[in-house]
């Protein structure tokens, strides 16, 4: 059954900077070394600022979790071979996702400046978080990126009754003016599963077409959800987006795939064996940075001109817009996920930035 | 207003050695020169070989009548930029973009030999016909491909009022045995614009979600369809990878942009001026094909068995058992087309297969 919470009093706006502080400092209290706890609260953080708290600090708890029980190493020894000049695998040796993904995204874009596109992919990693993050530091330098990762089954196949495939997301960023790029960045089912329980935490029910329940019947409920089944987006075309998504991220680097990948929240027994692939193309080698962002201004004023008087945003538009906002006031935490933050700080004489 | 045709009798099966020669001859005598011609009949029988008549013969009557107005370049002298070391930009000069398709994913193909990852880009081309069949070129040889077009505004935006996008198809391959590949090969936009042409050829009601009609509000009237403006696929989503076709199709190549490309149908004041994209990766550059192989059949079995005694297809299939079906039996064409080639054929005195 679901219940509509009370809305409990904001800690008050938090800065950046601090937020990145706190979550290092709760990361590296808890076993994580500097190098991965860096670049998790960098990656939580900026998915706070880009106003997508399901891919934030939520994630800390249970990642911490699996941190102490050992099934995410730290320090991660990662192993990059270089297979040919424009491509390369990481063996991620069962570390951080968005450490490896940094580190991954960062090698393509140093093969990318010299052979004009290059595509690195990891195995044995964990979760990924916002993959869009990962293309967006690409466009940040002036090439377009593309990020993939693989996750457990809980999406059927279309037509199919069983997951099979992850919510698989799937992001791709092309450079615009005052950084506020292009930014592409969706799961290829119809929701993605933090989106169900946020719904299921704050009471509320699904929108049709995202979710079946344990018998096979359409559900609104997001605690029946929960039990049963994501479907993908668009039916069939989902489907196939997500296999693509698999292909890359799973097969072809080497990952587990489809059930050899584990749930982050209710596998305890094993690593996860996320696979992730990213892709960058260096603008340069198809034109000059100032005729691309020329040419995307004049794609944008098409687009917003087709909306006759109706707003019509580009993707990635909401995110710069709560980027903005947050760096002007601070970022607004979820009351219980300060709570959590504060639980896993207060032990180790951590104190929240709030405090 | 839909009119329900009479079902008219079949001309015969044809074999598609036959079809590719009557389609070449055909091509031949409306001016096309012979490698164009070769390339446009191995694309367009492809098509009808794989169950997607939309991309296949149909279209040829209009090309040809876009080549008699110059609107289409013979022969097609392209140039090909080799931009760095793993990417190229190919300035089309107006020719067929079945031509120019397959020279930039061949080209893509070779460098990726040597580096793992190629991208080619074309601008100044036409009509791409199948994405499908570009990227399958890639996975006949052992590695993943990926093509994008972008097409002339038929689609509105997310939210917006008036078309600024294409159809804008994507397409992804990877080699499965046999040569029966993972293909994905999709529209942007809720559907196809053809298939909308084919229901209001053939009398039938259009599924709902596909398009609006002039005046904004949902029809199901193909008709009107056609007069007025299709809709993305899953909304916010749908119009997302638009725009990544877009991009890479449109912005990267230097092609033309939303309004900037022209559409084959209705528009004989200017050429398409079309934008196609296509990644090659070489999968001997993550691990050996026979790994690759075993990996993809493990993921096949992985979907098969999630139906639970249900049929789950992988993107691909029904196009390749209609390959068997009409490799074995002949090609089945539609009434109205098989008279339309033979239309085109007769005043040059050339033979249709069944004739």
């Amino acid at each position: 059954m679901v219940e509509t919470r009370q809305e409990r009093q904001s800690v008050g706006a938090v800065s950046a900077e601090g937020l990145r502080a706190f979550v290092r400092d709760i990361a590296l209290a808890h076993g994580v070394d500097a190098e991965q706890a860096e670049a998790v609260a960098r990656v939580m953080v900026w998915a706070e600022m880009v106003g997508r708290p399901n891919q934030g600090v939520e994630r800390l708890k249970v990642l911490l979790e699996r941190v102490g029980q050992g099934l995410i190493s730290c320090p991660c020894r990662f192993r990059l071979n270089s297979t040919s000049a424009a491509t390369a695998v990481i063996d991620g040796a069962g570390g951080f996702g968005h450490f490896l993904g940094e580190v991954a995204m960062r090698h393509a874009m140093e093969l990318a400046d010299a052979s004009g596109v290059a595509a690195v992919g990891v195995r044995d990693s964990n979760f990924l978080a916002a993959a869009g993050y990962y293309a967006n530091l690409a466009a940040e330098r002036g090439m377009i990126g593309f990020a993939f990762s693989n996750s457990f089954p809980k999406v059927v196949a279309h037509g199919g009754r069983q997951p099979v495939l992850g919510t698989n997301p799937l992001a791709f960023a092309a450079p615009m003016r005052q950084g506020r790029n292009l930014l592409v960045d969706m799961s290829s089912s119809a929701a993605a599963a933090s989106s169900v329980r946020e719904l299921a935490r704050k009471g509320g029910q699904l929108p049709e077409g995202w979710s079946v329940d344990m018998t096979g019947a359409p559900t609104r409920d997001p605690a029946e959800a929960l039990k049963g089944v994501m479907l993908p987006m668009a039916g069939a075309k989902g489907f196939s987006l997500s296999l693509m998504v698999e292909v890359l991220a799973g097969v072809l680097t080497g990952a587990g795939v489809s059930h050899g990948v584990g749930s982050m929240y209710r596998d305890f027994t094993r690593a996860g064996d996320n696979g992730h692939f990213f892709i960058a193309l260096n603008v340069l080698a198809f034109m000059p940075l100032e005729s691309f962002l020329a040419r995307m201004d004049e794609l944008a004023e098409a687009v917003s001109a087709s909306g006759a008087g109706q707003e019509v945003r580009l993707p990635g538009a909401a995110r710069w817009q709560a980027f903005e906002e947050n760096a002007a006031r601070g970022i607004e935490l979820d009351p219980d996920i300060a709570d959590e933050l504060v639980a896993l700080a207060g032990p180790h004489g951590i104190r929240a930035p709030w405090a």
